[in-house]
């Protein structure tokens, strides 16, 4: 009985941490504009902070504050959208993707969790702080792209 | 010198409260491509909540206020990119936008509102509240779409 409870709630937590995802592509053209969309939006803001952390514009720590704190926002939305089985047709995902679910999900984890830590360096101001995270997230991303995105 | 201190203050308000613009776009088309996705990631977040108000999947307060809190966010974003000079052309934003600047920016800054209260009634987790809001926020949006976009 109690082991019964037990393995109960390794399954309850599991669901809760697993969640459910937004935002459910109907099909794989819905999901890949949807991710492509999020990725636009993403890429826009990280290199408005690339302007500032180069100099290119003068930097100005609550623009880049919320630059980051908007891409943090958006950087776990669109991986499912990616692992929809087939939505590798007419897209610039490369197969491997789907056939290496695991391997994709840990290196977008690792963008989410360096993206995160550019947030809070954005928060301290501290332009020491901030450029090599900068570095790191940008660098988070490129792996990911590298392996994955064909063009 | 009292008087003069008293303008200088006021300016200096004046030109925190305007901000300054994230992400301003290099070309039109930029403009283009970054209002759309935006408007693409909105609309996906808008169409899971409709899902929940309309019963059509199971209302889950998290994911609901998640969706609401993601549309937040972005709402503020596109309305630099909308109001570029020679932006409508090639887009399905309707050249009055342009010369109706204060009309267009009154209608998108009520749109921020209803979503701002939108994301008040998903925290309350009130099916009551939210329902009213969320045609509130989506009347809002349409009403701009019916004055400003050609398709």
């Amino acid at each position: 009985m109690r082991k019964g409870m037990h393995w109960g709630i390794v399954l309850l937590v599991t669901v809760l941490a697993a969640g459910t995802a937004l935002a459910v592509p109907a099909t794989t053209e819905d999901a890949i504009e949807y991710r492509q969309a999020v990725m636009t939006v993403m890429g826009a803001h990280f290199t408005d902070m690339g302007a500032m952390v180069k100099g290119g514009t003068p930097y100005a720590k609550e623009d880049f504050e919320k630059n980051a704190n908007i891409v943090a926002t958006l950087i776990p939305l669109p991986w499912d959208a990616f692992m929809m089985a087939g939505s590798d047709k007419g897209s610039g995902m490369k197969s491997e993707a789907l056939t290496q679910k695991e391997k994709f999900m840990e290196l977008a984890r690792a963008a989410e969790t360096e993206v995160g830590k550019l947030t809070a360096a954005a928060k301290s101001g501290d332009m020491g702080a901030i450029k090599p995270q900068f570095g790191a997230a940008g660098g988070s991303c490129k792996t990911c792209h590298d392996a994955y995105r064909s063009k």
